[in-house]
């Protein structure tokens, strides 16, 4: 199968979208973006070793590609509407890109998004994706405009990808599959938008995406015992301390941390965004994080979050 | 330097611009579509040894990634206006992605693009760009809508890029020019968008992206002695059949080949698009590209297009 084969048999397998002028097969996409509506556009690119390893099977590479991305637009509070794919293969593998093509045509097929276009190269594998979402003119959460007596609080459970890392082969299929079956929380992003004072996903681990949501001159306190854990992670990791490690430090939950007034509803977001949402801190005047527990004394340094350049 | 570092680095040599509500380092970007156009989104990656080597100097790999990107939305008759990038790095050297940030920053300043967004990760080298453009609506040129009778012109001169190729070390510094710092022809897209048939930049190879143009049913007569050729190119290669072969078949030149109606006007195109305008064909009924000459005997099977799975 050569090149022009391989797009003909994306191009037949990606779903028809609105607002789409012209669609795969051309120089590019022409798209009509609604009326009163700002454009969220990111890009991430999804590599071998790095994200996944060769035993992934392919849906499971094409759903990582397409959610670790979804999650970028859920944070702004966006809804997705378009998507590219650049894809650097090292041959072509048939049944590896209809598997890849299953993960992350049923991913973007669940969050409302429609495939309009790509590149194909030769080379070490490599998957770039490109979205292209929309949020009412103004509307867009930052990660930006935190004040001090902010509520902190997160969507569903965290640690669960960190333990799963850690733990490797020895894994539960539900730890796992939160590792390579993320889900992106569109719904309550979108939920979030009209609250939020300041909004990220929870990519590089949580105390290094909650610095970023912190300006000059605020810091946080952060409850541990309040950080929501999964059934899976209670029984794989019985030891409160190294929870929070994982819970703390380890990347690629694609939760969403967001930062609510006082008075928020949290009980009310929880329900119009379908996933519970957790109380975990404060914004708080000073600097840095203070970690807190009312149950048994916190250990110094507790796990730093993920660079995409560290060697470990 | 860490991933953050050099995320700030690149944010603070990216320049300002228009449309930009949210620019590096949110987890994306938004941004302000102009009323009244459709988008334009394009996506290519850059790969060593694919489309550039490592005895590059970084300036030419920024500058071809952000051309080859740029001619795409030429081929549409669209405006660029935002860029994202997506870099996949083995590490971070620094003078290496200050000299790619040179020539690709400066490409897209004159392209009136600003860098708003992109992703680092480490791996195996893989430029991905992404660019969003915009055109009134309903009048973006796709590669559909040529009628028997019309006129096939090319913009500037083929087979520079080709010949480098071939000719390796011995190519001329000009020859070398064409392959390693293209310009995409904005401007003359822009211009011909209110005349153009249909259009499509020339990445693959003439033969093989006019075949692009035609429909079912339509075939082309190509007149090779009109070919334009840089004097590079008559310089570097006597043999007017081995320049054909050149000009036909080779990739990269990322000039517009455009279809246009039998009583437009060259001339005036050319002026206001900058670059001259040549007429080299016909669109006739039948099937297949006839390449005629009328000065010396015409090979059979000139050369064949760029696929980018082939080996050679």
């Amino acid at each position: 199968m050569g090149e022009f084969e391989l797009i003909e048999r994306i191009r037949s397998r990606a779903a028809p979208g609105s607002g789409v002028v012209v669609g795969i097969g051309d120089d590019a996409a022409v798209l009509a973006p609604t009326p009163g509506c700002e454009l969220v556009v990111t890009t991430d690119s999804i590599v071998l070793d790095r994200h996944f390893t060769a035993d992934w099977p392919g849906s499971n590479v094409g759903q990582l590609a397409a959610q670790a991305n979804l999650s970028d637009l859920a944070a702004m509070g966006a809804s997705p509407r378009w998507a590219l794919l650049a894809l650097t293969l090292p041959a072509i593998d048939e049944a590896w890109i209809d598997a890849f093509l299953d993960g992350f045509l049923a991913a973007a097929g669940s969050a409302g998004m429609t495939l309009v276009g790509g590149n194909l190269a030769r080379g070490p594998l490599n998957i770039g994706v490109h979205l292209v979402g929309e949020v009412p003119a103004g509307q867009a959460v930052t990660r930006c405009g935190a004040r001090p007596g902010d509520r902190i609080a997160v969507t569903g459970t965290v640690g669960d990808a960190a333990a799963a890392l850690s733990l490797g082969e020895a894994a539960s299929p539900e730890l796992l599959d939160r590792l390579r079956r993320p889900r992106a929380r569109l719904q309550a992003g979108e939920t979030l938008r009209s609250s939020a004072r300041a909004m990220i996903d929870l990519s590089d681990g949580l105390l290094a995406d909650l610095a970023h949501l912190l300006a000059p001159g605020q810091g946080a306190e952060l409850d541990l015992d309040a950080l929501p854990a999964s059934a899976a992670l209670l029984e794989a990791v019985a030891d409160p301390v190294e929870r929070w490690r994982l819970q703390t430090g380890g990347g690629s939950d694609y939760e969403l941390l967001v930062v609510l007034p006082p008075d928020a509803d949290l009980d009310a977001l929880s329900k119009a965004g379908g996933v519970a949402l957790t109380a975990i801190g404060r914004v708080v005047e000073g600097q840095g994080v203070a970690c807190r527990s009312a149950t048994r004394a916190v250990p110094a340094g507790l796990g730093r979050g993920w660079d995409h350049f560290d060697d470990d």
